[in-house]
């Protein structure tokens, strides 16, 4: 299969390259290479060390035999390019990645809030309509995110993949009805994926377009099999305030000896999936597509749910860091339940990575490997969801730090 | 109270700006002219001849004695400068008619499809963090379209102001839930009229915006009180295959002896109002605005509604022209009934203009007039939803046409 992977150097993106590459796909990632440039504007550093891109292809190509070609373009602005690249490639398929992902960094200030919007709605706008202006065949996968159902919304009833069956009151009695699950966005960043959804619902039925789209839970784990060949393939791990996200936070701040930082009481419950599951399930969308004139194909891509504060603890209790309880800078639900359909993917032959296997490995191969990588000045969370809204101080100060983390 | 009155160049804007002026309000229009390039682009102009904004400013200032401000501004790229109008302002409230509205000018090229996501997007977006960041304090109210919601959705029951009350199964039985009405737009215009109800939400949930969301039917008539106090104040009246609305064009078409052209059987229900109503909706929706942290106040903005078909017949039976059935360039039901509830603005003192007392001043006065302006070849619809469907060609080719309009 020819597959365009937009987005191909970031967290997910450039692992499931080289996992569809391994696999036999002839794969081109495209990417504005915009995540390293906000780095430089956070003045932060993936905890691995990641090289550039070009170094990340040849070294691909040498230890796989296999070539990665790369397409430096940005969706949101270049859309003449786009056209060009699509009709010269004619992918069967394209995995979508390539958007502003942060809920905190979408929230940080107006101009980032801006940003994520003209960003995200635009290189899927864009995308969509180049698909139509190419022919509309090739298949298109995106990330979403499970965020767009918002949590605790509908009671004791499990999240269902995409679409939900309501009753709507009538004259003549109840009429059932499928709907896109209401959306109940967190921050700017969820609500651009509340917005992605109602722009592939249209161009599926309008165009005929070929759309799965894939609601992420959040990512943990760092490596795959293919990005652990060489270390100079290492995958980013973000751990700052503002990209990282809560489990790999926790590994990281255990490794340092950093308080583990829970925002309000912990009682949040999330889903999460290992990296190495989000390739995989990434492939199986791609030999899934939904027929043309078909509505979206909604997957959720989770594997696991758990409290923030259980994982606190359990990562507090292989380490014996401490955990810290922080104001919590977001508007949400103090504490919920959650309960995640994801049968489809279980269906199609996923078999999931536990917390219980993969955890220690990240905590002694990634965590405490790079741990002197850490400036502790950009761990706590400063972007808060309205002015005025509490922030803590810095936990930790002395820079830098390196502390020896003792698993048991 | 003083009101800010985004898009308050156009159709809708106009007659408003001048009704809240007459009423005793200090307004300031916003505008970046672009709907006056779109007609310098499709080679077209209104069918009534627009003074350029400073003669109307002027116009006005003499028949009225009263001043209308103007900034040159556009909402999408400009948002420093938007931010230092609402400094220097501080408006109570800003009306918000500035998106690209036609639905068969958001289908007629990617290029078309792009500019009306990203230009209605941004401006919306741009708005809501400019909002924010100036105090939160201004309430907005803004111009939806009836067309969020779709035609023959929900069956028998009327289509509620915004929000459907629906039961959604759990375990524990059955759920109520209020939801914002599920979305089923029937072209990128429309699509960016539900993608600005999400961004409402988020914003009126996670900032305290006060905002009012007008979902408007389609707009017929030409002038209100204002506009007709001197022949340089006119209203536009757009009779183009783009920009045209369905019955100002058959009103049109009667005037210079063109076929009324109905797009496939006709069978289409549609929600209208006269831009007299629109004025006074809007000045009742400025003094009625939500609290801060409630959601959005959703208004269905409409007064009748008609069958297609219906309005030809009307329209030929009061003229004598025939009634021609062209291909239809939408994807769209063929036939579906509307019934719609408005009665929030009838409890608020609305006395709708009815299609009986409005139509035969509208025949006379305007399409009659004027009819030697218009061009014949800009009359049948060219932008199609999907490509390759059908279009018609032109019905009068002969140039320029001059015919009287007889009105039983
Ligand atoms: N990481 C998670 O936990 C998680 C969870 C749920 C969903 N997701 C979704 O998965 C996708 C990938 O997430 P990630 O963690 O790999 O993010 P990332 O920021 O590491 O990668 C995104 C990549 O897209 C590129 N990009 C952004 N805008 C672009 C544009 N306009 N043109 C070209 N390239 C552009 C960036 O340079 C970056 O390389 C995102 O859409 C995200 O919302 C991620
Ligand atoms: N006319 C109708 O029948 C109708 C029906 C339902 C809803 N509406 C809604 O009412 C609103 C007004 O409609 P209208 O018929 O007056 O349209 P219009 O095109 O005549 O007026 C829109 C005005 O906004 C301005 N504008 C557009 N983008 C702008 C930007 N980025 N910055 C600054 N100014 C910008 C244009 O120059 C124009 O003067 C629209 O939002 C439309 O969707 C209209």
């Amino acid at each position: 299969m020819r597959v365009l992977v937009l987005g191909g150097d970031g967290f997910c993106g450039w692992p499931t390259a080289l996992h569809l590459s391994d696999h036999g796909h002839d794969v081109t990632i495209l990417d504005n290479l915009s995540r390293r440039a906000i780095d430089l504007e956070l003045e932060v550093e993936s905890l691995t060390p990641v090289r550039a891109l070009g170094e990340r292809l040849r070294v691909w190509r040498q230890v796989s035999g296999r070539d990665i070609g790369f397409v430096r373009l940005d969706l949101a602005t270049e859309y003449d390019r786009l056209v060009s690249v699509l009709t010269r490639l004619r992918p069967d398929a394209v995995v979508h990645f390539a958007e502003q992902r942060a809920a905190p960094y979408s929230m940080r200030s107006t101009g980032s809030k801006r940003y994520t919007v003209d960003n995200n709605v635009r290189a899927t706008h864009n995308l969509l309509t180049a698909l139509v202006a190419t022919g509309g065949e090739t298949a298109l996968v995106h990330l979403g995110t499970m965020g767009v159902y918002g949590y605790g919304w509908s009671g004791s009833a499990p999240i269902p993949e995409g679409y939900l069956t309501v009753k709507v009151p009538t004259p003549d009695g109840d009429l059932e009805r499928e709907i896109l699950h209401p959306a109940n966005p967190g921050s700017v960043y969820h609500l651009t994926k509340t917005l992605d959804q109602l722009m592939f619902a249209f161009y599926a039925h309008n165009d005929g377009l070929r759309i799965t789209d894939l609601h992420q839970g959040i990512v943990w784990g760092t490596q795959t099999p293919q990005t652990a060949r060489d270390e100079r393939l290492v995958n980013r791990f973000d751990y700052d305030g503002d990209f990282g996200t809560v489990l790999n936070r926790f590994l990281m701040q255990a490794a340092i000896g950093h308080p583990l930082t829970v925002h309000g009481t912990g009682g949040q419950t999330r889903a999460f999936i290992h990296i190495r599951d989000t390739v995989r399930c990434i492939e199986i969308a791609l030999s899934n597509p939904p027929e043309p004139g078909a509505k979206p194909t909604v997957f959720n891509q989770i594997t696991e749910t758990h409290r923030v504060r259980d994982l606190a603890e359990l990562v507090s209790a292989m380490t014996g860091v401490e955990v810290a309880n922080l104001p919590n800078p977001r508007q949400e639900a103090v504490e919920n339940d959650l309960v995640v359909r994801n049968d489809r993917f279980l269906a199609l032959g996923l078999k999931p990575t536990t917390l219980s296997e993969g955890l220690l490995e990240e905590c002694t191969d990634i965590a405490a490997r790079y741990c002197d990588r850490v400036d502790p000045s950009k761990i706590v969370c400063r972007s808060v969801w309205r002015e005025g809204m509490a922030v803590a101080e810095d936990l930790l100060t002395d820079l830098p730090v390196r502390q020896p983390v003792t698993v048991d």
